[in-house]
């Protein structure tokens, strides 16, 4: 595969206009009421505010979403309720693979049906050991049954919380099979030389590092941008990065220590309660900690630790605006 | 805790009349059609030759039924035309343990609707690294949701596939909340030390190794029989063992070399692909070799391989009568 000869010799904005998807992407957190249920009223504000303040897209129902936590029935409300709001569908990949083939059929047919075509999808992972020609036949029957040209597929690499990886073999079986609907990768490996192996063999492709620790590698090697938990709570920064990378990129070095900072600040504790209780303090609003069984919310210990953590490594308070 | 003082002494099989559960069990195969969805017809009829030939019951929904494949809806209905064809509901035991936890309570709401209160359930397990504390509210969401005192909950430990393991420190948390309703354990493992632990630690409960080559190993220390993939194809050799056991234990041995080597010919191949083979090859009915993506079926010449270690295994051809 070769890029695009509009591609070559491109700006870096230009090069990424080119690929499936570019910029800063952030999986939305799920505020949940006390029964556990979704609340739709604070996830709209919560999405519309990631938007505005510099999210590219949305990633929903991903892992920091607690997607894995919610029935086939609470996903299709909730982006009906986020598409309903006025949140344009091409601002959004959604997350529809299941360990159920119906389940991930049903959630990518409702998606594209709603005008979605981006579709972030883990491979069934309930299964282990599975070969790839196993593999590739679940997603290829995902793709069959929706029968819509214009999807988008995004594979999402998660070894460590699936067990089951999206092999190099996978997506190419894949690519020759449907090409042009195979689109990209979110490489939550964590694994730096994973991620720049991605984006070497599939320049056609949108690659997106799981965190803005990898953005600027990414970018620089071919990367399509991000797709980042900490977005929830620190979304201005990391675009401000990503723009500076897309424009001068005089600030870059400064901007990306201030991310990791905060990132590894936000690391202190397991990750989504840690963005719940930012959205708690910040927003002064003590629904927004509560998270679904198995994970459970900081402690007001745990809380008053992190944000003190977070005042060190130089956050910017959000939701002020 | 100590065994009730009715254990005390007891022949086997009095002991093993005091525990919630007891027995050779099977996870029943599920048939599908052409196009993957699920065939009752032949489902039903295969359920109803596992306990004519000689299961004490059925977990219907584990991993051997490749419910992790279905949807929430598609178990509701397999089960319903389970119970319609007249099958007992003390003779099941219905996997309800999903990644949500409404997917989870729905399921077992239902089966408890249904006159099915054994449920056999794996941890939520998309999220690694959970506390036992948030592993426990998930399970006690459903317990309590379901609100059935005569619920009986079998943890599933299959650490391999769900990568979240039930520890003690989980089940005992869970006993002395709910004791009574915490009834036993699939031990997955594959580890015998480990079931033998689980054994020595909970007397009250039912534990059972989940394959026949533990089945004597625990029987001996207290264990409850066996949950066996294998018993798809071999339920009568199986029986046979257990029942030598529970009388004169004169042909444990010859009987127990039996079953592992069908065991270990079976193993050759995934598990239930090669038991679908079975089924389609012995049936003479080749639809029931389907499965559902991730999974593949056997190729032509790795079922004639299979066929032809089973043979030299020894293996009574089943489906005869």
């Amino acid at each position: 595969m070769n890029l695009p000869e509009s591609a070559i010799d491109a700006t870096p904005s230009a090069r990424l206009e080119t690929l499936p998807a570019h910029g800063v992407w952030s999986p939305a957190i799920t505020p949940l009421d006390a029964d556990l249920g979704i609340d739709r009223e604070r996830y709209v504000a919560h999405a519309r505010w990631l938007l505005e303040r510099g999210c590219h897209g949305l990633t929903v129902f991903g892992t920091t979403g607690e997607a894995n936590s919610f029935s086939v029935a609470e996903r299709m409300e909730l982006l009906e309720a986020l598409l309903g709001a006025g949140v344009a569908p091409e601002r959004l990949m959604v997350g529809t693979g299941c360990c159920a083939l119906t389940d991930s059929l049903a959630l990518s047919r409702h998606a594209a049906a709603n005008g979605c075509k981006r579709l972030l999808m883990l491979p069934p992972f309930y299964y282990k050991g599975m070969s790839d020609e196993g593999l590739f036949r679940s997603f290829a029957h995902v793709i069959e049954g929706v029968g819509d040209g214009d999807l988008r597929l995004f594979f999402y690499h998660f070894p460590r919380l699936s067990g089951v990886p999206v092999t190099t073999g996978l997506i190419d079986r894949a690519c020759g099979a449907f090409p042009g609907v195979v689109a990209g990768v979110k490489d939550s490996s964590g694994d730096r030389e994973h991620t720049l192996g991605l984006i070497a063999r599939y320049p056609h492709l949108a690659i997106f590092p799981g965190a803005e620790t990898l953005l600027l590698a990414g970018l620089e090697a071919g990367g399509a941008g991000c797709i980042t938990a900490s977005a929830n709570a620190n979304v201005a920064v990391i675009r401000r990065l990503y723009d500076a990378w897309c424009g001068s990129g005089t600030e870059t070095g400064t901007l990306d220590g201030a991310v990791r900072a905060v990132r590894e600040a936000l690391e202190s504790y397991p990750m989504v309660s840690a963005l719940k209780a930012v959205a708690a303090h910040f927003r002064r609003d003590p629904t927004w900690a509560t998270v679904r069984p198995p994970m459970i919310a900081l402690t007001p210990e745990q809380g008053a630790d992190l944000m003190s953590r977070l005042d060190e490594a130089g956050f910017e308070p959000p939701f002020a605006d």
